[in-house]
Protein backbone atom coordinates (compact mmCIF):
# COMPACT_ATOMS: atom_id res chain seq x y z
CA UNK A 1 0.00 0.00 0.00
CA UNK A 2 1.55 3.60 -0.76
CA UNK A 3 1.95 5.86 2.17
CA UNK A 4 -0.48 8.73 1.41
CA UNK A 5 1.87 11.37 3.10
CA UNK A 6 4.60 11.45 0.29
CA UNK A 7 4.69 11.38 -3.22
CA UNK A 8 7.32 10.71 -5.85
CA UNK A 9 8.89 12.51 -8.52
CA UNK A 10 11.21 13.40 -10.77
CA UNK A 11 13.54 16.24 -10.67
CA UNK A 12 17.06 17.65 -11.87
CA UNK A 13 19.70 17.97 -9.19
CA UNK A 14 22.20 20.87 -9.90
CA UNK A 15 25.62 20.52 -8.12
CA UNK A 16 27.96 23.23 -8.79
CA UNK A 17 28.05 22.53 -12.66
CA UNK A 18 26.69 18.79 -12.63
CA UNK A 19 23.28 18.54 -13.33
CA UNK A 20 21.65 14.86 -12.73
CA UNK A 21 18.27 13.78 -13.48
CA UNK A 22 17.09 12.05 -9.99
CA UNK A 23 14.00 10.63 -8.07
CA UNK A 24 12.75 12.72 -4.94
CA UNK A 25 10.38 12.52 -2.45
CA UNK A 26 7.72 15.27 -1.69
CA UNK A 27 5.68 15.76 1.49
CA UNK A 28 2.21 15.62 0.34
CA UNK A 29 -0.09 18.40 1.49
CA UNK A 30 -3.89 18.24 0.82
CA UNK A 31 -6.78 20.26 2.10
CA UNK A 32 -9.01 17.70 4.73
CA UNK A 33 -12.93 19.08 5.71
CA UNK A 34 -13.37 17.86 8.96
CA UNK A 35 -17.57 17.90 8.96
CA UNK A 36 -19.14 17.63 12.43
CA UNK A 37 -22.42 15.30 12.72
CA UNK A 38 -23.88 16.02 16.30
CA UNK A 39 -27.45 16.37 18.12
CA UNK A 40 -30.21 14.35 19.52
CA UNK A 41 -31.21 11.11 17.63
CA UNK A 42 -34.49 12.94 16.33
CA UNK A 43 -32.76 16.08 15.10
CA UNK A 44 -29.16 14.82 13.99
CA UNK A 45 -27.34 18.16 12.78
CA UNK A 46 -23.97 17.83 10.52
CA UNK A 47 -22.06 20.91 9.56
CA UNK A 48 -18.79 21.79 7.88
CA UNK A 49 -16.41 23.12 10.98
CA UNK A 50 -12.96 24.08 9.58
CA UNK A 51 -10.85 23.00 6.18
CA UNK A 52 -7.10 22.38 7.16
CA UNK A 53 -4.27 21.61 4.66
CA UNK A 54 -2.68 18.46 5.85
CA UNK A 55 -0.29 15.93 5.31
CA UNK A 56 -2.62 13.22 4.74
CA UNK A 57 -2.28 10.14 7.45
CA UNK A 58 -3.78 9.87 10.94
CA UNK A 59 -6.78 12.40 9.72
CA UNK A 60 -9.21 10.80 12.93
CA UNK A 61 -6.23 11.63 15.26
CA UNK A 62 -6.15 15.45 13.71
CA UNK A 63 -9.91 15.51 13.26
CA UNK A 64 -10.00 15.08 16.86
CA UNK A 65 -7.04 16.73 18.24
CA UNK A 66 -8.47 19.77 16.14
CA UNK A 67 -12.05 19.70 17.83
CA UNK A 68 -10.30 19.26 21.29
CA UNK A 69 -7.56 21.77 21.11
CA UNK A 70 -10.22 24.67 19.34
CA UNK A 71 -12.76 24.04 22.56
CA UNK A 72 -15.55 22.76 20.50
CA UNK A 73 -15.09 19.11 22.01
CA UNK A 74 -14.21 18.81 26.11
CA UNK A 75 -13.32 15.54 26.00
CA UNK A 76 -11.85 12.49 23.30
CA UNK A 77 -15.16 10.65 24.69
CA UNK A 78 -17.81 12.81 23.32
CA UNK A 79 -17.16 11.40 19.95
CA UNK A 80 -19.02 8.39 18.75
CA UNK A 81 -16.99 7.34 15.50
CA UNK A 82 -15.02 8.80 13.04
CA UNK A 83 -15.24 8.16 9.38
CA UNK A 84 -12.36 5.97 7.33
CA UNK A 85 -12.25 7.48 4.41
CA UNK A 86 -10.51 10.76 4.25
CA UNK A 87 -7.28 9.95 2.41
CA UNK A 88 -9.52 9.23 -0.62
CA UNK A 89 -12.53 11.85 0.02
CA UNK A 90 -10.24 14.86 2.01
CA UNK A 91 -13.35 14.97 4.11
CA UNK A 92 -13.76 13.28 7.81
CA UNK A 93 -17.14 13.21 9.39
CA UNK A 94 -16.63 13.03 13.04
CA UNK A 95 -20.15 11.89 14.83
CA UNK A 96 -20.84 12.80 18.63
CA UNK A 97 -22.54 11.11 21.12
CA UNK A 98 -26.76 12.09 21.52
CA UNK A 99 -26.08 13.80 24.40
CA UNK A 100 -22.98 16.14 23.48
CA UNK A 101 -23.45 19.60 22.87
CA UNK A 102 -20.43 20.84 20.80
CA UNK A 103 -19.53 24.65 21.56
CA UNK A 104 -19.60 25.86 17.97
CA UNK A 105 -19.46 29.45 19.49
CA UNK A 106 -15.97 28.39 20.12
CA UNK A 107 -15.54 27.09 16.27
CA UNK A 108 -16.80 30.49 15.45
CA UNK A 109 -14.67 32.26 17.48
CA UNK A 110 -11.42 30.74 16.31
CA UNK A 111 -11.85 30.56 12.63
CA UNK A 112 -12.61 34.34 12.86
CA UNK A 113 -9.36 34.36 14.86
CA UNK A 114 -7.56 32.89 11.72
CA UNK A 115 -9.64 34.07 9.05
CA UNK A 116 -12.14 37.20 9.00
CA UNK A 117 -12.83 40.02 11.19
CA UNK A 118 -13.65 39.70 14.64
CA UNK A 119 -10.76 40.34 17.01
CA UNK A 120 -11.41 43.35 15.63
CA UNK A 121 -10.08 46.50 18.10
CA UNK A 122 -8.80 44.29 20.92
CA UNK A 123 -5.97 45.74 22.22
CA UNK A 124 -4.23 42.04 21.66
CA UNK A 125 -5.48 38.08 21.82
CA UNK A 126 -6.06 37.15 25.24
CA UNK A 127 -9.33 38.40 25.30
CA UNK A 128 -10.21 36.15 22.28
CA UNK A 129 -9.74 33.03 24.46
CA UNK A 130 -10.79 34.41 27.80
CA UNK A 131 -13.98 32.03 26.82
CA UNK A 132 -10.86 28.99 27.12
CA UNK A 133 -10.77 26.92 30.16
CA UNK A 134 -6.84 26.67 31.16
CA UNK A 135 -5.98 25.42 34.21
CA UNK A 136 -3.36 27.26 35.73
CA UNK A 137 -2.71 25.13 38.56
CA UNK A 138 -0.39 21.69 38.27
CA UNK A 139 -2.36 18.76 39.86
CA UNK A 140 0.62 17.24 40.28
CA UNK A 141 4.54 18.07 40.74
CA UNK A 142 6.56 17.56 37.82
CA UNK A 143 10.41 18.78 37.20
CA UNK A 144 12.63 17.61 34.00
CA UNK A 145 15.94 17.77 34.59
CA UNK A 146 18.24 19.80 32.27
CA UNK A 147 20.20 16.73 30.95
CA UNK A 148 16.85 14.91 29.81
CA UNK A 149 15.48 17.76 28.13
CA UNK A 150 18.99 18.39 25.80
CA UNK A 151 18.80 14.53 24.83
CA UNK A 152 15.12 14.90 23.55
CA UNK A 153 15.87 16.76 19.91
CA UNK A 154 18.28 13.74 19.21
CA UNK A 155 15.55 11.12 20.39
CA UNK A 156 13.02 12.84 18.11
CA UNK A 157 15.17 13.61 14.77
CA UNK A 158 16.07 9.87 15.02
CA UNK A 159 12.43 8.70 14.64
CA UNK A 160 11.27 11.54 11.83
CA UNK A 161 10.49 9.22 9.12
CA UNK A 162 8.53 12.07 7.10
CA UNK A 163 11.30 14.18 7.34
CA UNK A 164 14.08 11.93 7.20
CA UNK A 165 12.21 11.16 3.78
CA UNK A 166 11.06 14.69 2.45
CA UNK A 167 13.75 17.10 4.61
CA UNK A 168 10.46 19.62 4.62
CA UNK A 169 7.98 18.55 7.54
CA UNK A 170 7.19 19.55 10.74
CA UNK A 171 7.28 17.19 13.90
CA UNK A 172 6.04 17.16 17.70
CA UNK A 173 6.81 14.98 20.25
CA UNK A 174 5.33 14.29 23.87
CA UNK A 175 7.84 13.08 26.47
CA UNK A 176 7.36 11.09 29.33
CA UNK A 177 9.39 11.94 32.40
CA UNK A 178 11.74 9.24 32.03
CA UNK A 179 12.52 10.53 28.63
CA UNK A 180 10.62 8.17 26.76
CA UNK A 181 9.00 8.51 23.73
CA UNK A 182 5.14 8.51 24.07
CA UNK A 183 3.68 10.12 20.81
CA UNK A 184 5.42 11.48 17.88
CA UNK A 185 3.09 12.75 15.03
CA UNK A 186 4.50 14.70 11.59
CA UNK A 187 2.93 17.50 9.35
CA UNK A 188 3.80 19.79 6.73
CA UNK A 189 1.20 22.40 8.85
CA UNK A 190 3.14 22.49 12.57
CA UNK A 191 -0.80 23.41 13.96
CA UNK A 192 -2.04 20.08 12.44
CA UNK A 193 1.30 18.18 13.61
CA UNK A 194 0.04 19.23 17.48
CA UNK A 195 -3.37 18.41 16.38
CA UNK A 196 -2.71 14.60 15.47
CA UNK A 197 -0.09 14.30 18.45
CA UNK A 198 -3.41 15.87 21.16
CA UNK A 199 -5.97 13.46 19.19
CA UNK A 200 -3.86 10.69 19.84
CA UNK A 201 -2.83 11.31 23.17
CA UNK A 202 -6.65 11.77 23.85
CA UNK A 203 -7.45 8.24 21.49
CA UNK A 204 -4.58 6.56 23.69
CA UNK A 205 -5.89 8.19 26.83
CA UNK A 206 -2.66 9.61 28.10
CA UNK A 207 -4.19 11.77 30.82
CA UNK A 208 -3.43 14.03 32.59
CA UNK A 209 -1.53 15.45 29.72
CA UNK A 210 0.30 17.48 32.30
CA UNK A 211 2.64 14.53 33.04
CA UNK A 212 4.35 14.88 29.70
CA UNK A 213 6.82 17.41 27.90
CA UNK A 214 5.92 18.12 24.42
CA UNK A 215 8.52 18.86 22.12
CA UNK A 216 8.25 21.14 18.99
CA UNK A 217 10.68 20.55 15.97
CA UNK A 218 10.11 24.33 14.59
CA UNK A 219 9.37 27.54 16.11
CA UNK A 220 7.15 28.05 18.77
CA UNK A 221 4.14 30.58 18.02
CA UNK A 222 0.90 31.35 20.29
CA UNK A 223 -1.22 29.25 17.53
CA UNK A 224 0.90 25.93 19.63
CA UNK A 225 0.96 27.30 22.72
CA UNK A 226 -2.93 27.76 22.83
CA UNK A 227 -3.16 24.46 21.70
CA UNK A 228 -1.02 22.98 24.15
CA UNK A 229 -2.74 25.04 26.99
CA UNK A 230 -5.97 23.03 26.26
CA UNK A 231 -4.29 20.12 26.47
CA UNK A 232 -3.54 20.69 30.23
CA UNK A 233 0.30 20.30 28.67
CA UNK A 234 2.69 22.66 31.48
CA UNK A 235 6.43 22.24 29.72
CA UNK A 236 6.55 22.80 26.08
CA UNK A 237 10.19 22.82 24.57
CA UNK A 238 10.89 23.89 21.15
CA UNK A 239 13.70 23.46 18.68
CA UNK A 240 13.27 27.09 17.18
CA UNK A 241 12.19 30.27 18.68
CA UNK A 242 9.09 31.29 20.80
CA UNK A 243 6.89 34.50 19.09
CA UNK A 244 6.67 37.51 21.82
CA UNK A 245 2.60 36.68 21.84
CA UNK A 246 3.71 33.10 22.66
CA UNK A 247 5.81 34.10 25.90
CA UNK A 248 3.50 36.07 26.55
CA UNK A 249 0.44 33.07 26.82
CA UNK A 250 3.23 31.01 28.26
CA UNK A 251 3.46 33.31 31.46
CA UNK A 252 -0.24 34.33 31.54
CA UNK A 253 -1.17 30.44 31.90
CA UNK A 254 2.21 29.42 33.84
CA UNK A 255 3.41 27.04 31.22
CA UNK A 256 7.07 26.56 31.21
CA UNK A 257 7.86 27.84 27.95
CA UNK A 258 11.55 26.67 26.37
CA UNK A 259 13.47 27.85 22.73
CA UNK A 260 16.40 27.02 20.79
CA UNK A 261 17.00 23.88 22.70
CA UNK A 262 19.99 22.68 20.29
CA UNK A 263 23.09 20.43 21.73
CA UNK A 264 23.54 21.91 25.16
CA UNK A 265 21.83 24.82 25.85
CA UNK A 266 18.56 26.07 25.92
CA UNK A 267 16.66 29.13 26.52
CA UNK A 268 13.62 29.48 29.31
CA UNK A 269 10.88 31.83 28.63
CA UNK A 270 8.89 31.20 31.37
CA UNK A 271 8.18 28.43 34.19
CA UNK A 272 11.79 28.07 35.33
CA UNK A 273 10.94 26.40 38.89
CA UNK A 274 9.95 22.96 36.87
CA UNK A 275 13.41 22.86 34.95
CA UNK A 276 16.15 20.88 37.45
CA UNK A 277 19.67 21.28 36.53
CA UNK A 278 22.30 18.76 38.79
CA UNK A 279 19.50 18.31 41.03
CA UNK A 280 18.77 22.18 41.84
CA UNK A 281 15.36 23.91 40.91
CA UNK A 282 16.30 26.80 38.80
CA UNK A 283 14.86 30.08 40.19
CA UNK A 284 12.69 33.03 38.13
CA UNK A 285 15.01 35.50 37.29
CA UNK A 286 11.92 37.86 36.48
CA UNK B 1 11.29 55.20 18.22
CA UNK B 2 10.16 51.54 19.22
CA UNK B 3 10.74 49.37 16.91
CA UNK B 4 7.33 47.17 16.69
CA UNK B 5 8.19 44.53 14.87
CA UNK B 6 10.46 42.82 18.04
CA UNK B 7 9.95 42.95 21.70
CA UNK B 8 12.55 42.72 24.98
CA UNK B 9 12.31 40.25 27.51
CA UNK B 10 14.03 38.73 30.40
CA UNK B 11 15.35 35.12 30.05
CA UNK B 12 17.19 32.55 31.76
CA UNK B 13 19.92 30.97 29.20
CA UNK B 14 21.24 27.19 30.55
CA UNK B 15 24.71 26.03 29.08
CA UNK B 16 24.99 22.99 30.46
CA UNK B 17 24.54 23.14 34.08
CA UNK B 18 25.66 27.17 33.92
CA UNK B 19 22.50 29.16 34.19
CA UNK B 20 22.26 32.52 33.27
CA UNK B 21 19.83 35.61 33.10
CA UNK B 22 20.12 37.95 30.36
CA UNK B 23 17.60 39.94 28.26
CA UNK B 24 16.36 38.05 24.95
CA UNK B 25 14.37 39.94 21.67
CA UNK B 26 11.55 38.27 20.13
CA UNK B 27 9.78 38.53 17.08
CA UNK B 28 6.30 40.31 17.81
CA UNK B 29 2.98 38.43 16.71
CA UNK B 30 0.23 40.35 16.26
CA UNK B 31 -3.31 40.14 14.37
CA UNK B 32 -3.71 42.34 11.99
CA UNK B 33 -7.59 42.84 10.45
CA UNK B 34 -8.06 43.96 7.00
CA UNK B 35 -11.08 46.65 6.24
CA UNK B 36 -11.66 47.20 3.15
CA UNK B 37 -14.14 50.62 2.14
CA UNK B 38 -14.81 50.44 -1.53
CA UNK B 39 -17.79 51.79 -3.88
CA UNK B 40 -19.22 54.91 -5.24
CA UNK B 41 -19.71 57.95 -3.38
CA UNK B 42 -23.20 57.62 -3.16
CA UNK B 43 -22.94 54.46 -2.07
CA UNK B 44 -19.81 53.97 -0.12
CA UNK B 45 -19.62 50.62 1.77
CA UNK B 46 -16.77 48.61 4.70
CA UNK B 47 -16.10 45.81 4.91
CA UNK B 48 -13.75 43.55 7.20
CA UNK B 49 -11.81 40.88 4.91
CA UNK B 50 -9.15 38.83 6.80
CA UNK B 51 -7.45 39.12 10.10
CA UNK B 52 -3.84 37.86 9.87
CA UNK B 53 -1.28 37.31 12.58
CA UNK B 54 2.00 39.36 11.58
CA UNK B 55 4.68 40.83 12.57
CA UNK B 56 3.92 44.79 13.02
CA UNK B 57 5.34 46.77 10.58
CA UNK B 58 4.95 47.34 6.28
CA UNK B 59 1.09 46.65 7.19
CA UNK B 60 0.38 49.00 4.24
CA UNK B 61 2.16 46.54 2.14
CA UNK B 62 1.12 43.80 3.88
CA UNK B 63 -2.56 44.72 3.21
CA UNK B 64 -2.16 45.68 -0.51
CA UNK B 65 -0.67 42.34 -1.47
CA UNK B 66 -2.63 40.64 0.56
CA UNK B 67 -5.77 42.03 -1.81
CA UNK B 68 -3.75 41.48 -4.63
CA UNK B 69 -2.36 37.88 -4.20
CA UNK B 70 -6.03 36.77 -3.38
CA UNK B 71 -7.35 38.04 -6.41
CA UNK B 72 -9.75 40.83 -4.40
CA UNK B 73 -8.14 43.86 -6.41
CA UNK B 74 -6.10 43.82 -9.95
CA UNK B 75 -3.48 46.40 -9.79
CA UNK B 76 -2.15 48.29 -6.86
CA UNK B 77 -3.64 51.61 -8.61
CA UNK B 78 -6.82 50.39 -7.42
CA UNK B 79 -6.25 51.52 -4.16
CA UNK B 80 -6.79 55.24 -3.14
CA UNK B 81 -5.24 55.61 0.36
CA UNK B 82 -4.31 52.87 3.21
CA UNK B 83 -5.02 54.15 6.66
CA UNK B 84 -1.41 54.67 9.05
CA UNK B 85 -2.57 53.49 12.52
CA UNK B 86 -2.69 50.22 12.02
CA UNK B 87 0.35 49.50 14.62
CA UNK B 88 -1.56 50.88 17.77
CA UNK B 89 -5.08 49.84 16.49
CA UNK B 90 -4.45 46.16 14.70
CA UNK B 91 -6.94 47.28 11.92
CA UNK B 92 -6.00 48.72 8.88
CA UNK B 93 -7.87 50.68 6.36
CA UNK B 94 -7.86 50.18 2.48
CA UNK B 95 -9.77 52.28 0.50
CA UNK B 96 -10.36 51.93 -3.30
CA UNK B 97 -11.08 54.46 -6.04
CA UNK B 98 -14.63 54.97 -6.28
CA UNK B 99 -15.20 53.09 -9.73
CA UNK B 100 -13.05 49.66 -9.25
CA UNK B 101 -15.39 46.82 -8.00
CA UNK B 102 -13.64 44.66 -5.49
CA UNK B 103 -13.86 41.12 -6.46
CA UNK B 104 -15.14 39.74 -2.82
CA UNK B 105 -16.27 36.26 -4.26
CA UNK B 106 -12.81 35.81 -4.23
CA UNK B 107 -12.27 36.63 -0.99
CA UNK B 108 -14.62 34.45 0.25
CA UNK B 109 -12.92 31.41 -1.93
CA UNK B 110 -9.99 32.17 -0.13
CA UNK B 111 -11.34 32.58 3.64
CA UNK B 112 -13.21 29.59 2.59
CA UNK B 113 -10.15 27.82 1.64
CA UNK B 114 -8.10 28.63 4.56
CA UNK B 115 -11.02 28.41 7.59
CA UNK B 116 -14.19 26.61 6.59
CA UNK B 117 -16.02 24.56 3.91
CA UNK B 118 -16.16 24.77 0.38
CA UNK B 119 -13.51 22.82 -1.01
CA UNK B 120 -15.55 20.54 -0.08
CA UNK B 121 -15.50 17.04 -1.56
CA UNK B 122 -12.77 18.43 -4.83
CA UNK B 123 -10.38 16.63 -5.83
CA UNK B 124 -7.61 18.87 -4.94
CA UNK B 125 -7.05 22.88 -4.58
CA UNK B 126 -7.06 23.44 -8.40
CA UNK B 127 -10.82 23.11 -8.79
CA UNK B 128 -10.56 26.00 -5.90
CA UNK B 129 -8.60 28.55 -7.96
CA UNK B 130 -9.65 28.21 -11.72
CA UNK B 131 -11.18 31.46 -11.34
CA UNK B 132 -7.61 33.04 -10.68
CA UNK B 133 -6.31 34.53 -13.70
CA UNK B 134 -2.60 33.49 -14.09
CA UNK B 135 0.00 34.19 -17.24
CA UNK B 136 1.17 31.12 -18.29
CA UNK B 137 3.45 32.43 -20.97
CA UNK B 138 6.30 34.77 -20.57
CA UNK B 139 6.17 38.01 -22.13
CA UNK B 140 10.39 38.65 -21.16
CA UNK B 141 12.56 35.26 -21.67
CA UNK B 142 14.46 35.64 -18.72
CA UNK B 143 17.16 32.47 -17.99
CA UNK B 144 19.07 32.48 -14.44
CA UNK B 145 22.82 31.20 -14.25
CA UNK B 146 23.20 28.91 -11.49
CA UNK B 147 26.14 30.57 -10.04
CA UNK B 148 24.56 33.42 -9.46
CA UNK B 149 21.51 31.51 -7.85
CA UNK B 150 23.35 29.78 -5.39
CA UNK B 151 25.40 33.27 -4.40
CA UNK B 152 21.21 34.67 -3.29
CA UNK B 153 20.47 32.78 0.13
CA UNK B 154 23.98 34.71 1.41
CA UNK B 155 22.92 37.99 0.38
CA UNK B 156 19.73 37.36 2.01
CA UNK B 157 20.70 36.58 4.98
CA UNK B 158 23.84 39.47 5.39
CA UNK B 159 20.55 41.75 4.88
CA UNK B 160 18.08 39.65 7.07
CA UNK B 161 17.69 42.12 10.04
CA UNK B 162 14.54 40.80 12.12
CA UNK B 163 16.02 37.21 11.92
CA UNK B 164 19.87 38.42 13.64
CA UNK B 165 17.80 39.74 16.46
CA UNK B 166 15.30 37.13 16.86
CA UNK B 167 16.58 33.66 15.28
CA UNK B 168 12.65 33.33 14.23
CA UNK B 169 11.33 34.47 11.40
CA UNK B 170 10.59 34.37 7.55
CA UNK B 171 12.24 36.38 4.59
CA UNK B 172 11.19 36.47 1.19
CA UNK B 173 13.29 38.58 -1.13
CA UNK B 174 13.24 39.55 -4.56
CA UNK B 175 16.70 39.75 -7.06
CA UNK B 176 16.71 40.86 -10.59
CA UNK B 177 18.82 39.50 -13.18
CA UNK B 178 22.58 40.91 -11.65
CA UNK B 179 21.61 39.31 -8.29
CA UNK B 180 20.65 43.01 -6.66
CA UNK B 181 18.39 42.91 -3.71
CA UNK B 182 15.35 44.99 -5.14
CA UNK B 183 13.01 44.23 -2.01
CA UNK B 184 13.01 42.02 1.18
CA UNK B 185 10.59 41.60 3.93
CA UNK B 186 10.16 39.66 6.66
CA UNK B 187 7.36 38.21 9.30
CA UNK B 188 6.79 35.32 11.19
CA UNK B 189 4.12 34.37 9.04
CA UNK B 190 5.74 33.09 5.56
CA UNK B 191 2.72 34.17 3.48
CA UNK B 192 2.96 37.00 5.14
CA UNK B 193 6.43 37.89 3.94
CA UNK B 194 5.31 37.10 0.49
CA UNK B 195 2.47 39.34 1.13
CA UNK B 196 4.62 42.75 2.29
CA UNK B 197 7.20 41.86 -0.86
CA UNK B 198 4.11 41.64 -3.55
CA UNK B 199 2.93 44.92 -1.79
CA UNK B 200 5.86 46.59 -1.84
CA UNK B 201 6.77 46.04 -5.30
CA UNK B 202 3.43 47.06 -6.30
CA UNK B 203 3.79 50.58 -4.55
CA UNK B 204 7.52 50.60 -5.81
CA UNK B 205 5.83 49.81 -9.11
CA UNK B 206 8.66 46.96 -10.00
CA UNK B 207 5.93 45.66 -12.72
CA UNK B 208 6.11 43.14 -14.55
CA UNK B 209 7.53 40.54 -11.73
CA UNK B 210 8.50 38.77 -14.21
CA UNK B 211 11.58 39.86 -14.44
CA UNK B 212 12.56 38.82 -10.88
CA UNK B 213 13.13 36.23 -8.64
CA UNK B 214 11.44 35.43 -5.40
CA UNK B 215 13.72 33.90 -2.68
CA UNK B 216 12.07 31.98 0.21
CA UNK B 217 14.16 31.62 3.50
CA UNK B 218 12.30 28.53 4.37
CA UNK B 219 9.91 25.45 2.04
CA UNK B 220 7.42 26.22 -0.40
CA UNK B 221 3.96 25.13 0.70
CA UNK B 222 1.35 26.04 -2.23
CA UNK B 223 0.06 28.57 -0.74
CA UNK B 224 3.32 30.83 -1.70
CA UNK B 225 3.50 29.33 -5.21
CA UNK B 226 -0.13 30.41 -5.79
CA UNK B 227 0.48 34.38 -4.50
CA UNK B 228 3.75 33.88 -6.93
CA UNK B 229 1.82 33.18 -9.34
CA UNK B 230 -1.02 36.11 -8.89
CA UNK B 231 1.85 39.07 -9.14
CA UNK B 232 3.26 36.59 -12.35
CA UNK B 233 6.69 35.83 -10.97
CA UNK B 234 8.38 32.90 -13.02
CA UNK B 235 11.07 31.89 -10.79
CA UNK B 236 10.98 30.50 -7.04
CA UNK B 237 13.64 29.43 -5.47
CA UNK B 238 13.34 27.89 -1.85
CA UNK B 239 16.07 27.55 1.04
CA UNK B 240 13.62 24.83 1.95
CA UNK B 241 11.43 21.95 0.69
CA UNK B 242 8.67 22.05 -1.48
CA UNK B 243 5.47 20.68 -0.92
CA UNK B 244 3.91 18.20 -3.41
CA UNK B 245 1.05 20.25 -3.74
CA UNK B 246 3.63 23.17 -4.77
CA UNK B 247 5.72 21.29 -7.13
CA UNK B 248 1.78 20.29 -8.94
CA UNK B 249 0.55 24.01 -9.23
CA UNK B 250 3.98 25.07 -10.53
CA UNK B 251 3.97 22.40 -13.47
CA UNK B 252 0.21 23.93 -13.72
CA UNK B 253 1.81 27.32 -14.42
CA UNK B 254 4.68 26.52 -15.80
CA UNK B 255 6.65 28.29 -12.46
CA UNK B 256 10.37 27.46 -12.14
CA UNK B 257 10.52 26.05 -8.72
CA UNK B 258 13.97 25.45 -6.98
CA UNK B 259 14.39 23.78 -3.64
CA UNK B 260 16.90 23.10 -1.15
CA UNK B 261 19.02 25.88 -1.98
CA UNK B 262 22.01 25.11 -0.35
CA UNK B 263 25.83 26.52 -0.76
CA UNK B 264 26.36 25.56 -4.46
CA UNK B 265 23.56 23.03 -5.13
CA UNK B 266 19.58 22.96 -5.36
CA UNK B 267 16.83 20.86 -6.91
CA UNK B 268 14.60 22.18 -9.52
CA UNK B 269 11.20 20.93 -9.58
CA UNK B 270 10.40 22.55 -12.96
CA UNK B 271 11.20 25.28 -15.30
CA UNK B 272 14.63 23.86 -15.97
CA UNK B 273 14.47 25.97 -19.11
CA UNK B 274 14.85 29.22 -17.55
CA UNK B 275 17.99 27.69 -15.58
CA UNK B 276 21.82 28.06 -17.30
CA UNK B 277 24.71 26.41 -16.29
CA UNK B 278 27.56 27.36 -18.05
CA UNK B 279 26.07 29.30 -20.35
CA UNK B 280 23.66 25.97 -21.35
CA UNK B 281 19.95 25.73 -20.61
CA UNK B 282 19.38 22.84 -18.14
CA UNK B 283 16.87 20.64 -20.33
CA UNK B 284 13.78 19.10 -19.22
CA UNK B 285 14.29 15.29 -17.80
CA UNK B 286 10.60 15.10 -17.13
Amino acid sequence: MSNPAISYTRITRVQDTIVTATDDVLAAEEPLEIQLIYGPAENRQQQSIAVTMRTPGQDAELATGFLFTEGIIKTGKDIKAVSSESETTNIILVSLNEEVEPLLASAQRNFVASAACGMCGKPDLHAVYTGVAVNKGDTVTTSWSSSLITQLPDILRQQQQLFDDTGGIHAAALFDHSGALQVLREDIGRHNAVDKLIGAALRQQLLPMEQYLLLLSGRAGFELIQKAAMAGIKVIAAVGAPSGMAVKMAREWDITLIGFLREQRFNIYHGEHRIMIANQSVSDNK
